[in-house]
């Protein structure tokens, strides 16, 4: 692995209280770890983060009395520390002052929310989405980490090439696969890979199982994985000996639309634009009702994050926003193709994460 | 893998019937999709299942418009399907009779039972693990799966021992565990393996890095495998040639602690009597506070699942419940010692799942 620069946190955390303000919250209670990581650098399993306007407290147990320190003086943000399994009882001191107190309603339970209202005098905003939507841009140190998770994919997946013949089961592929990202240095899979062969391609979410390729199979490989906690994502389709005119005139369709969906991403564009352009082409070739799901997603922390390429979200594109471009075709009970590349959105267009060369069947 | 026997839901509905009654409730709106499964049989990433007192709703989108048909049948449970991806909006009309309608409050979210609760006329009602509860006590076919898991890891640990010598890193031990399941037929690890060596045998939850063994280190694996989405949970605590004094001391006390542990557990006792007998020794010893962490869990479809096995739990164990024994002593900056195996509730006392020989040092 080519060496890293490091993550630093510095400035997230005053984009949050803009945010929390726009919500009319003079406090916000941040629950969702990976959002605490985001703000933070702290990568503990359990813990919440109440933000101030002037103060950040991070509460998290003994088991991270050590780490947790080093981790928010490696990321550069101004928190302070507590100790404690009770994240309530001392968000409550933490938000004596409060008067609206913000909470991630899609994240926090029911129960959670109970706990929190119970606690605190201030009244609970419902809050959507607000540390995400910061979060779906990424600066140059986690673009790096996602550069290098696509790169480690597109290595893996040149030398599984030898594996695409008939008689390899789709799980021997699947296990090759995430057995060379380990071994080139990332921590795992960035979701389950799968392997879709036959008619099991045409099931967009199939979970990779030991059928064997024959001759003529379509075989979807939807693969990414993580460094460094950030992700990737790519699928190619090949086909196993040769391609019939059906398989080969989807696969074609397929990586034109992706290819116009691509060439429609830049910063100031809607999202949906993409979704369309990919769409509008396969719709027109009378295969609309065989494209099933949205176009994309955002990528980063998690492998679904914002935006959602779907039809018609109006969000506009913004530069650094990560998004794959992945339009399919699925013929039940005989097979499919999906081809995917994850991009960085820029000024001018976009960049490909993802690089393994497009065939042509 | 050894053939196993199907899965079957039958009669897990009627159960749940009778918690949410009990909760004072006429209808169940499940959301944790977890438990959507172990009443049905589906395992879709999206879907609810309304439960009334004679009929039960699966609502979930096109993707699965084949799949869970398919799954509800084998699973052999009453349920009726709609597809469609406004779970609301379907399981208002689902709950049109509906009084009190109990919601999962541990689960679902705060923005979710808003929604719920402008959509239906009902009164909701704030449950605590009610299904969670039920999933705790395992039928023979899913101890078969949980067994099978356990045993992928007793072999591949056992190939596992060459491995145990001067210059492994922690990391290429835990993908060769990882590689050796998936090779055996387990769908992957049931959690990030754990393999500690040296100082970092001291942090409970270490994940393995590039740290290579030195003579002297004491090595926790903590290892568990996936069959059919079953998990399984077992930790072992080696040493790299030769144990000094203090790690044969603790490592020896962690195993009688351990024994002890198991040695209590029998339906008809309270949990917290398991964490007492494995803690109380310990602490007669003097390493109380080297014992930062409770005792163990139950595991099934989750890796942690009811019961806590937690000083002080006086819930009642029950046949056919699955809980860890994992007693462990952590010195920092010297090393640690865990030892853990997953047993079976019975009437006369428990059933090892992970059977990996104990070693003395």
């Amino acid at each position: 692995m080519s060496s890293l620069p490091p993550l630093r946190v510095t400035g997230r955390l005053d984009r949050v209280r803009e945010a929390m303000a726009e919500a009319g919250a003079d406090a916000f209670a941040v629950t969702n770890l990976t959002n605490v990581r985001w703000c933070t650098g702290f990568t503990g399993s359990f813990g919440a983060l109440v933000v101030g306007p002037d103060t950040a407290t991070l509460i998290t147990d003994s088991r991270y009395a050590t780490q947790a320190p080093q981790q928010i003086n490696d990321g550069g943000a101004p928190v302070d520390v507590v100790v404690s399994a009770d994240l309530v009882a001392e968000g409550r001191r933490a938000l004596a002052d409060a008067g609206r107190v913000a909470l991630e309603a899609d994240d926090i339970s029911w129960a959670d929310q109970q706990r929190w209202a119970d606690a605190v005098d201030a009244e609970l905003v419902a809050t959507h989405a607000l540390i995400t939507e910061l979060r779906s841009v990424k600066d140059d140190a986690e673009l790096a980490r996602m550069a290098q998770a696509a790169a480690i994919v597109d290595d893996v997946l040149a030398e599984a090439q030898t594996m695409l013949v008939a008689g390899t089961t789709e799980r021997q592929l699947a296990h090759a696969l995430e057995d060379g990202m380990r071994g080139r240095g990332a921590s795992g899979p960035a979701y389950e890979t799968i392997v879709a062969s036959g008619p099991n391609a045409a099931l967009p979410h199939a979970r990779p199982g030991d059928r064997a390729f024959v001759d003529g199979d379509l075989v979807v490989i939807d693969a990414g994985s993580v460094v460094d906690a950030y992700r990737s994502d790519m699928t190619r389709t090949f086909v196993i000996g040769a391609a019939d005119d059906t398989a080969r005139k989807i696969h074609d369709l397929v990586t034109r639309a992706q290819a116009e969906g691509v060439a429609t991403v830049r910063a100031g564009v809607e999202v949906g634009a993409v979704d369309k352009a990919c769409r509008d082409l396969i719709t027109d070739e009378g295969f609309g009702p065989e494209f099933g799901h949205g176009t994309g997603h955002g990528v980063g922390l998690d492998i679904h994050e914002l935006p959602s390429v779907r039809r018609g979200n109006t969000a506009i594109l913004q530069p650094g926003q990560v998004i794959t471009v992945e339009p399919g075709i699925y013929l039940p009970g005989i097979g499919g193709v999906r081809v995917e590349d994850m991009v960085v959105v820029t000024d001018d267009g976009c960049r490909p994460l993802t690089q393994s060369p497009k065939i042509s069947l």
